[in-house]
């Protein structure tokens, strides 16, 4: 019995005789009560530790990823503190009548990780204040004038008419967008000074000392957050297209190289390959965010390159044509990864184009990440506009060519796709001949399809990109040398574009 | 002069005639000033009219459109005005000791539109002001017994470490999931109890207070919001989805009819129409409603057919893979509506395919619509999932048979298309006849790829819910005859199905 209470101390071991039958159970309950406890409490430590581990790891891994957001706190801790020196020093302490608590408030409530955010929360409750205060007093005054008996009446009601109506108001998108949090301030404002009226008397007093403390505490956090190490909303919009951008060329050109790839060669730098391949997810997932830097990218003043009235909502439609061709790769990368494929010998015929068309249309892309981010208007975007598209002729030319390779009848061996047996049972041998080709090119005819559409969409990330140029006022790109050799393009993605001076013209688009 | 005045007081006049030249500023000058500050005045009031007009019509439009929305608003005004209770009320008030302030922040904060998101902010509030409370009188304590001098530099750093973790912690994305409101309050608490502890001797007082009344607020919004017309997050993700179901399959449907159709039916119901067909939009845009409804139905309580641990996560998997699918068709979408058009005639000899495996598959998702809104497992799921494989197959068998409509030289009238006419510069006539045909069908043939791939992906979809009908134990469907005929599939969209007794085996998956 003593060496069955050994083996049962090992926690695990225990569990598990448990579980097997009721023998077992007699000798669990043998164990004295405390040794029990112990492996439980031993067993939760553990399973707390590694818990505690886990979670530290993934805020560590936050914290790496971007250092931005622990100088964000370290922000917050600095502007917290600063605002307790109202309590601890006591003339500011007694200039605002104890109400500091309110500047406390602000600042946690107020401070947000991009200048953008926290200015528009800021003026939002500021204004929600003011307006709640002013009516509050307004509708305290009428109260008061119409007797001790009809006083709680009129504020109750007042109450729950605006209440009601200002949260409705949350529900209207332009308000939601903007003035959310103004609203839900103007509701507390309202609420706390109408009815707070009724005991305190001095109504004009609790809302100048509220409205002071706040203005306070709003101040120190715009101050902060535009003075240390500033996040501008509008900056963070800006790098989030241009990145989405190089991702989705990347995931293009990555997605039909792939697909024409020889056997050979896919093991190296794979797991490199499939991270770059699955960039347009990025682009599929961004909209809430690009939507809610937008929003607060205008409240901005002007910063680095950037002034006031930057048009903001054009990198919205910027991102809304970018989803609209990453919709396209994904389906693309749908059918390139479906187990019905061309033969190897088909796919060598069109593969020069495709990879011509897919690596012209990301030079495409690059180019207008590259203009976006130099905000500089690119001399060549139309050239490569017009060679892409050249390049989608070409590749309609030679699909045209493609069934001359299956006619002549020396060609056999090009036949090895298994769903093919079933055309044996054919009757006429001219028709197996043209039926072969059919189902072998259906793959490649998708993927060129696809590719085109993919096309036509850049066409409009072309567009709205102009539109962001002219509404910016870009300034043409200079002609040195010197910047040329900077230019990503030149060097690694088109690399005859300079030599061919005989292409330097204008390109209809498609 | 007068009658120039006269003229001049129409306000547009005035103003173009301003714009025109300097003699007219002469005229402009000589109104009186009071004029002129009226007609500001005047289309000043007009514009405000007109924008607040437009802001209450859309205002309203947001009322019909959802009129519980409306009860909430008037929920929350409900809300108040009880709380509003504890000024009127005497007894009330005293009990309370003046802090009621709190209960009425606590109900304009936490009262949301769903119960789920109502206790989790509650929850939220509740924990991070406890556990904030208690830190703050331990830090308090310490600080208390280390001097005069050290007071505030201990109360100061650990506000600062505090809320600077407690910051961190809310870029973290499980925490930021389920606790941001959490990590706020605990901020807000922590920093409010622990520095006003150095002017207010009664720490503890003033930490039971906070809680009480807060407690007080969260239960009133609870209860409120699960009593009075509760709107349920559980609910609303359930609707969410089945509806977006419906949407898909519509929009699925409506894709390969409307290309498949004759060209004299288009201007009928043609905006009804389009509506339909856009249905696949909302799912495209749904991941984020998905995403927070599915975190608050986690918290809410049994209610309706939904027990405490429904598995809501599974809602966002089913809505990932109607957003896969949503992608295809909207590459669909875009292929149908490019300029290259496939001949009216090789379209009919393959429209009964497409829109086969269109309306199946169609028929598939509305019933797997069906087996979420019933909560029952479908009895037919299989046949359905068969018969829509099986019209892929006829499709691919059909697609084989396509190049022998051009073969025989019978069929001359076929050629429309104005791009072929290049194809009459090649040289072997046996050529030509095989070019025309692949450069026609061309956009026949990616719709039928894209229409595979997207059958592909709605097995996605019946996999994911019969996962969530295995998850859920949902019960079988009932077989009698009754309710089958309340089936919408059996009605309108398969009426063979039920003829069709041979067809009764459950048919193998592609």
């Amino acid at each position: 019995m003593a060496s069955d209470q050994n083996e049962v101390s090992k926690g695990l071991e225990w569990r598990i005789k448990v579980a097997d039958g009721s023998s077992e159970i007699l000798v669990a309950e043998a164990k004295p009560a405390a040794t029990r406890v112990l492996l439980c409490l031993k067993a939760f430590i553990v399973g707390l530790a590694s818990k505690v581990w886990k979670f530290l790891h993934k805020a560590w891994d936050v914290g790496v990823d971007d250092p931005r957001k622990v100088i964000h706190c370290l922000k917050v801790g600095m502007a917290l503190t600063v605002v307790s020196l109202f309590y601890f020093m006591r003339p500011l302490y007694d200039g605002v009548g104890g109400t500091a608590m309110w500047a406390i408030m602000t600042v946690v409530v107020v401070f947000e990780n991009t200048v953008g955010a926290t200015i528009c929360k800021s003026l939002n409750r500021m204004s929600g204040t003011f307006l709640a205060g002013f009516l509050a007093v307004g509708v305290q005054w009428v109260a008061s004038q119409s007797g001790k008996r009809f006083e709680p009446i009129i504020v109750g009601a007042s109450v729950f008419l605006l209440a009601s109506a200002a949260t409705f108001s949350r529900f209207i998108p332009s308000v939601k967008a903007r003035f959310d949090y103004g609203a839900m301030i103007f509701i507390l404002t309202f609420s706390l000074v109408s009815i707070s009226g009724y005991r305190v008397v001095e109504v004009f007093d609790l809302a100048h000392r509220r409205i002071s403390t706040i203005i306070i505490g709003t101040a120190l956090c715009i101050i902060v957050s535009m003075l240390v190490c500033p996040i501008w909303a509008g900056q963070e919009l800006y790098t989030l297209i241009f990145r989405n951008m190089d991702k989705l060329a990347d995931s293009l050109e990555g997605c039909v190289g792939e697909y024409f790839k020889d056997g050979d060669d896919i093991d190296e730098s794979d797991k490199e390959c499939h991270k770059k391949l699955q960039g347009y997810k990025c682009v599929l997932s961004s909209k809430a965010a690009e939507d809610s830097m937008a929003n607060f990218a205008r409240w901005e003043p002007a910063h680095g390159r950037f002034n006031f009235k930057h048009p903001w909502k054009q990198y919205i439609k910027i991102g809304a044509s970018m989803r609209s061709c990453a919709y396209c790769i994904e389906a693309l990368n749908g059918c390139i990864n479906s187990e019905n494929q061309a033969s190897e010998y088909i796919k060598k015929h069109i593969s020069d184009n495709c990879l011509k068309v897919s690596s012209n249309s990301s030079g495409v892309i690059r180019e207008l990440a590259l203009t976006i981010k130099t905000m500089k208007k690119s001399s060549n975007i139309h050239f490569l506009v017009g060679d892409m598209n050249n390049a989608v002729q070409e590749l309609q030319v030679n699909l045209k060519t493609l069934p001359m390779l299956f006619n002549p009848p020396s060609k056999p061996e090009a036949v090895e796709n298994p769903e093919n047996k079933t055309t044996e049972q054919q009757p006429a041998s001219k028709t197996v001949d043209t039926i072969m080709p059919l189902m072998d090119i259906i793959p490649l005819v998708t993927l060129t399809s696809l590719l085109i559409e993919i096309v036509t969409r850049i066409n409009g990330i072309v567009d709205a990109v102009e539109e962001l140029a002219k509404l910016a006022e870009f300034k043409p790109a200079s002609n040195d040398k010197c910047e040329k050799d900077d230019h990503p393009m030149n060097n690694n993605f088109l690399p005859d574009q300079q030599k061919d001076n005989d292409t330097m013209k204008v390109f209809q688009r498609v």
